[in-house]
C-alpha cells in the first residue's frame, strides 16, 4: 500500500481521479519526458529516473528530453538551453538509462510532435485547458500577464501529442501530473470519436518513491537552492550534507533526537544499509550519537552511490559529440514510430497526400 | 483612390490601422494562402486570386493551400478535405497561377509551419489572441462552446508562422484580415526582441477589386448558396445569371431601371466591355431593354471569361497525379526556404543540434 502513503498528501479530487485507473499490469509501451531545465538532482532521480530504470527492463520505453516544453515558461531566457540538454543527456545515461534498452531522444528533433500538437489543437476546447489546475494556479499568481502565453495554456496539448504519437499505454508521472494525463485521455478520446479509434488512452504509472526533502527540509527544488545533484563532487556532497537541517529540538548531542522528523534520516533510509540505519536511529534517540557523526555516515554512503554516476557522467561529457550521437540515433528510432503514426493520422483526417 | 472605396465600408478603427502601413512599393516576397473549403467562386477570384495573378509578375510569390487551417473550424467533418484540396489546385492553376512564376504548395506538406507555430505559441500572450475580433465574434455567437477550440483561438499564431517562415514582407489580404496581420506583426516583433532580429514585419497589400454581390444581392458566400464558381458549366452559369436579383422597383421592362443598385450591372462592369456596358446602362435607365436581355448579355460575357478557365480546369483534373506533382514540386521549393529559416530560428533560440 505504498500508493496510499503518496495519496495521503493529495486532495480528495485527486484521490478520486486516481481510483479511476486500473493498475497498469500489462504495460507494453511507456513514454515519459523531462524538461531540460538544469542538472538532475536527487529528487528528480528518485521521483522519476528511478522508476524509468525499472520500467526499461519491463517494457518498450521511449524517454525524451522535452526541449520544446522547456521554453514554455522560460522563453525570455534560453541561453542555457543547449547546455542543459547536453547535461541531461549525461545525467540520464550516467544514471543507467540504456540506449540499448530504451529509445532515448530529443523532442525537437522529432518534428512530428509539433505536427500532431497542431492537429490536436484543432479539436481541444479552450475551456478544457483553462480548467487545468496548473494553468489556473499560474493565472492567479501572475504578476505579469504576458507570461500567460498561448503555448503555456496549451502545453497539455503538446504533452498529449508526445504520448499518443507513440501510442504509449503507460506514462510514469508524479501525482501532480494526474490532471494533465486525464486531459490527454480526454483529447485522445475526442480524436478517436471524430476520426476513428487510433490512440489508446494512456494510463498513469505512479512512482512509489518516497519524497526526499531538500537540504533545508523543504521540497527539493532548484529554485530553493536546496538540492544535491547527481553531478556534485565529493566535496560538494560532504559540504551540503553537513549543512542539512536536522531535528531542531536537539541542541546538544546528548539530547535525545527524533529521527522521524530529521531530513538526514530520510536520506539514510534510502542510501544507508538497513542495519546501519537502524543502529543510527537507536543511537540518535538515546542521544548517543551527534548529528555531525550521523551526517558523515550519510555523506559517505551518498558518495558511494554517486561515485559511479559521477564518473560515467564526466566520461560522457568529455566526448559530447558521441553523447549527442546516442540521442541522435534514438531520435531516428523515435521518428520511425512517429512517422508511422502520423501517416495514420493524416489518412484518418483525410489530408491529400502531396 | 480605389482603396478609399474599400475603406469606406470599414469602421474607423480599421481605417486608423490601415493608415499605419506605408504603401508596399518595394515588394520582394509575397505570401498568401487559402483554406480549401470548396470550389473557388467569383468572389474569391476577384477578392484574392486576381491580386495574386498580378503579384506573381512583380515579386517572388509563395501561395499555399491552407489545409491545416481548413480543419480549424470544420474538424467535425473532414471527409471532403482531400477532394477540396485537389479542386483548389485545379482552380488555382486554371485561373492562371503559374508554377514557373510562383511557388505553389500545400501547407501540410511543409512541417516547418507546425514547428514554427509551436515555437511562436510560446511567446504569444493569450490575451493578444482573445482580443482578436474574429475570435470575440465567434465567442459571442457560439451555441456550442466546444467549437471554441485551442486551435481556433490560436490560428493567428499559425498564420504568423506561415508568413514569417518565408520572411515575406507583403501579404495580400482582405480588409477583414487586417487585425490578424497586425497580430502577426506584433508576434514577429516580440520574437525579434527575445531572440534577435530575424523576421521582417509583414505589411498588408489590399486588393483594389470591387466587391461582387452574390446571385441574391448579398455578399457572395458558399454558405448563402449564391455563388458562381469557376467550375460552373455554361448551362449552370446561364441559369444562375437568369436567377439574379435585379432592381426590385422595375416591374415592366418599359419601367426605367436603376443600374447603380442592380447586381447584374455590378457584373457587367467587370465582365462586359466598357462601351457595351455603357450602352446597356443607358437602355436600362430609359426602359428600352428588359432584364432578360441584359442578363443574356452578361451570361455570354461571363461564359467567355470562364471558358478557358473551365477547360483548363477539366484538363488538369483529368490527370490528378500530374496536378498533385506540380504542388509536390512547389512544396519541395517551399521546404527549402522553410528549412533555412528554421535553422536560423533554432540557433537563435539555442536548441542543441541533435
Amino acid at each position: 500500500m505504498e500508493k496510499e502513503i503518496l495519496v495521503s498528501n493529495v486532495d480528495k479530487e485527486m484521490k478520486i481521479a486516481l481510483e479511476k485507473y486500473e493498475e497498469p499490469k500489462d504495460i507494453k509501451r511507456v513514454l515519459s519526458g523531462m524538461r531540460p531545465t538544469g542538472k538532475i538532482h536527487l529528487g528528480n532521480y528518485l521521483g522519476a529516473l528511478k522508476t524509468w530504470l525499472e520500467l526499461q527492463d519491463k517494457a518498450e520505453c521511449f524517454f525524451f528530453i522535452a526541449d520544446w516544453h522547456a521554453i514554455t515558461t522560460s522563453y525570455h531566457d534560453t541561453k542555457d538551453l543547449a547546455d542543459n540538454t547536453l547535461e541531461m543527456m549525461a545525467d540520464w545515461v550516467a544514471a543507467g538509462l540504456d540506449p540499448e534498452k530504451s529509445v532515448l531522444f530529443v523532442q525537437s528533433s522529432v518534428k512530428e510532435h509539433a505536427e500532431l500538437h497542431l492537429l490536436l489543437s484543432m479539436i481541444t476546447p479552450v475551456r478544457w485547458l483553462e480548467r487545468n489546475p496548473t494553468y489556473k494556479e499560474m493565472m492567479e499568481n501572475l504578476k505579469d500577464r504576458e507570461l500567460a502565453t498561448y503555448g503555456f495554456l496549451g502545453y497539455p496539448v503538446l504533452q498529449t501529442a508526445d504520448i499518443v504519437l507513440y501510442k504509449a499505454d503507460t506514462v510514469p508521472v508524479g501525482i501532480d501530473q494526474i490532471p494533465h494525463l486525464e486531459l490527454s485521455r480526454e483529447i485522445a478520446r475526442r480524436f478517436n470519436r471524430f476520426f476513428g479509434k487510433l490512440f489508446p488512452e494512456p494510463r498513469p504509472y505512479l512512482s512509489e518513491a518516497p519524497k526526499l526533502p531538500g537540504l533545508d527540509g523543504r521540497k527539493m527544488s532548484k529554485s530553493y537552492g536546496n538540492c544535491i545533484y547527481l553531478a556534485d563532487t565529493e566535496e560538494e556532497v560532504n559540504k551540503k550534507v553537513m549543512s542539512m537541517v536536522t531535528d531542531p529540538s536537539r541542541v546538544r548531542k546528548t539530547d535525545p533526537g527524533h529521527p522521524e522528523i530529521c531530513s538526514v534520516f530520510a536520506y539514510h533510509k534510502i542510501f544507508t544499509p538497513l542495519d546501519k540505519t537502524k543502529e543510527l536511529e537507536e543511537a540518535c534517540k538515546k542521544g548517543e550519537i551527534g548529528c555531525v557523526q550521523c551526517k558523515k555516515e550519510l555523506a559517505k554512503n551518498l558518495n558511494n552511490f554517486l561515485v559511479p554516476i559521477r564518473e560515467k557522467r564526466q566520461s560522457l561529457l568529455s566526448n559530447p559529440s558521441k553523447l549527442i550521437e546516442v540521442f541522435s540515433e534514438g531520435s531516428k528510432k523515435a521518428r520511425e514510430v512517429a512517422k508511422k503514426t502520423m501517416e495514420e493520422v493524416r489518412n484518418a483526417i483525410n489530408f491529400l497526400k502531396v
